[in-house]
């Protein structure tokens, strides 16, 4: 089999030493390789397959192209080009299949051929192909999930070593887990892509990232840490949606997870997605986010899907968006703080109005744990506090199971 | 697509459960059903397709047979029969696929259809597919798992609960999750059977259940588990297996893990199958290892990929069985038990010949924790102390890391 791959970073040469060792075992022929500057390549694996034009790629008869060069343009071009050529698609880019899928996977379809992108969520945890093809007989009902291996590996430091977020983000970034950019990771946006894929494949509606509740990592402090042991909690970035009565709620937050849970002992670049579904109840796959290998090993997993001629069929894509609710809209409790010159204002307004609370702090700060009927309660109880000025601050963070 | 069906117990009658649910989606038409009784099963969905004679079932011109009757006998002369007829089979039967894969598989293949066998590990967790499809890429290094659900359901019970042995079985039968004779599983044998078949896919190599060290949960009591809260560990019945310098190593048996580890926390009659793999690294699947819908929903997956023609060739259960080794050639630590009036003796034993040991008590009993080069070191020791008759009594018990 004939395949071209579109860059030669992080995953591309991940990819190529997987190929590279099982050559014998399988008929994988690399014919052309897309960079944007053959020098920096010299003496590597395959130089003499490294092209910056395009067209080379295009004029070698493919069967499969594999994008692992990210970003949107112009790798949307180019795997659009692709599939209207009949050339089966594989990619690692959650961006565009959180932006564009609708648009590629109906390309896919017209033109009978395949889009893979299993490493595009959970990097080498084999989880998108599960939930397709094993659960098929499963209606899902919930997905909670970490999706982010950079903004785990700062929890987790913070946490575990009692760094500061800024001294956690430097360290990741150091050891190359975090861009110089931070931004798509610690404000969620990577998360959120990735859990707007899952979410559509499971729910078999499309789920469009920006519908989702998103709030990143860069609030927490070391207070926030301090009450998680103090509840017996982590915080984790978490990915959740839920599918209900024919409606989607998600969201992407840093939440409380008690410590008994499977997410909260997923530390640093971990990822793990747990799925629940009607028939097979919770099930959990747990690996590394990210990688070189690690991504590789599922984009090779890809390829070896068509070469084997495995397809499934997503429909799931094309659907129209659907409408997803940003709130939690069941009992719920909540770790929030203030700061108050007022605490007895806020006791009043708790008392009255909240099923019941726990006092964490009433020193410097003022902080509570509150157990409410919905998030709806709580942040209406929040606003009353704000707009009476009882607090010039307040912070939230939810606690899930 | 034409579908017969051996048995309609807990995993048929799941199955066909889902099958109705899906069947606006699906094109799966239920032909026909083999149950010993039909009186059993008046009023039930599909009742008119219930046969007691095989030879109907094999005159309906089946697409795929599915096997959920449990047991070596009959099922492996219709499931042969059925692949010799060149029609697909599915089945959950990882007492025939641990007894007769190599017989199965090469039936399978020289008759070009396919016989699949998710259910057959891990109950409702997606396992085998992605370990065989998505993971091919890797070279599997070792599995490190929990394969049966009834001794973690009695582990959980005895270390959360403080039950002992024999009210935790007795919990256990009355839920339905142990049989009337338990020996099955609280020997072991289920375990070592999935273990196997993980482990010949895994590694390309036959390994035969029989060939792993085996031991089971019967002699565990309620000092065990005191010592494994003592040391911040769990009891888990684990079953284990290395694939280096070309040689196996594998064991089912109760060991103490660190209450980190994702194994630790799988509790009750969850299953977690955690494997290493050369590219992907530490990937781990957890989920129901039992159940009607739970694997119900496996063999579905099953029925599925054969309906939508996905296909995985394997040739690892027709190799020749490989040597197993049955101990732990590594630096390992073990909790040690003695009854004995010689402790001063067992203390110089200890002291010459081990590398360095920690006193969990010394008053009714010895109980240590020793850190040795490997398995066989310690059990070099446990002779001589044997021989020298320092002790009348001794349990060991492996820590995992």
């Amino acid at each position: 089999m004939r395949i071209g791959i579109l860059g030669y970073g992080t995953v591309g040469s991940g990819l190529i030493d997987i190929i590279d060792k099982n050559k014998d075992k399988k008929n994988i022929e690399i014919v052309s390789i897309l960079v944007r500057d053959k020098s920096k390549y010299e003496g590597i694996n395959h130089y003499d397959k490294l092209t910056t034009d395009i067209e080379e790629i295009f004029s070698k008869n493919l069967d499969v192209l594999v994008e692992v060069m990210g970003g949107l343009y112009p790798s949307l071009e180019y795997i659009k080009r692709a599939l209207k050529s009949k050339i089966n698609v594989v990619t690692a880019n959650k961006d565009l299949l959180a932006e564009s899928g609708d648009e590629l996977l109906k390309l896919a379809k017209d033109n009978n051929v395949s889009i893979k992108f299993e490493a595009s969520v959970g990097g080498g945890i084999p989880v998108l192909k599960p939930l397709i093809e094993s659960l098929e007989g499963n209606n899902i009902n919930s997905i909670c999930a970490i999706l982010n291996g950079t903004t785990n590996f700062i929890l987790s430091k913070m946490y575990n070593e009692g760094l500061s977020y800024n001294e956690a983000l430097k360290q990741a970034q150091e050891l190359g887990f975090a861009e110089a950019n931070p931004d798509s990771d610690v404000l969620g946006y990577d998360a959120a892509r990735k859990l707007s894929i899952l979410s559509t494949l499971a729910y078999d509606n499309r789920v469009y990232w920006k519908d989702l509740y998103l709030e990143g990592i860069t609030n927490i402090d070391e207070k926030d840490i301090e009450y998680a042991k103090k509840l017996n909690c982590k915080i984790k970035l978490v990915g959740q949606s839920k599918y209900e009565d024919n409606k989607v709620s998600g969201f992407v937050r840093p939440v409380l997870v008690g410590s008994n849970s499977i997410l909260a002992n997923i530390e640093n670049e971990f990822n793990a997605v747990v799925l629940n579904g009607d028939s097979v109840g919770e099930v959990s796959f747990v690996g590394k986010g990210a990688g070189k290998l690690a991504t590789g090993s599922a984009v090779y997993g890809d390829v070896m899907d068509i070469l084997n001629n495995r397809i499934s069929s997503i429909d799931s894509f094309t659907k129209e968006k659907v409408d997803v609710n940003k709130v939690l809209d069941e009992n719920c409790s909540a770790l929030l703080r203030f700061k108050s010159n007022h605490k007895d204002e806020i006791f009043s307004v708790l008392k009255e109005k909240i099923k019941n609370y726990d006092i964490l702090n009433e020193d410097e700060e003022l902080a509570v744990l509150v157990y409410a009927n919905s998030e709806i309660e709580i942040n209406d109880i929040l606003s009353e506090i704000q707009n009476k000025g009882y607090c010039s601050q307040v912070n939230k963070l939810i606690k899930i199971n």
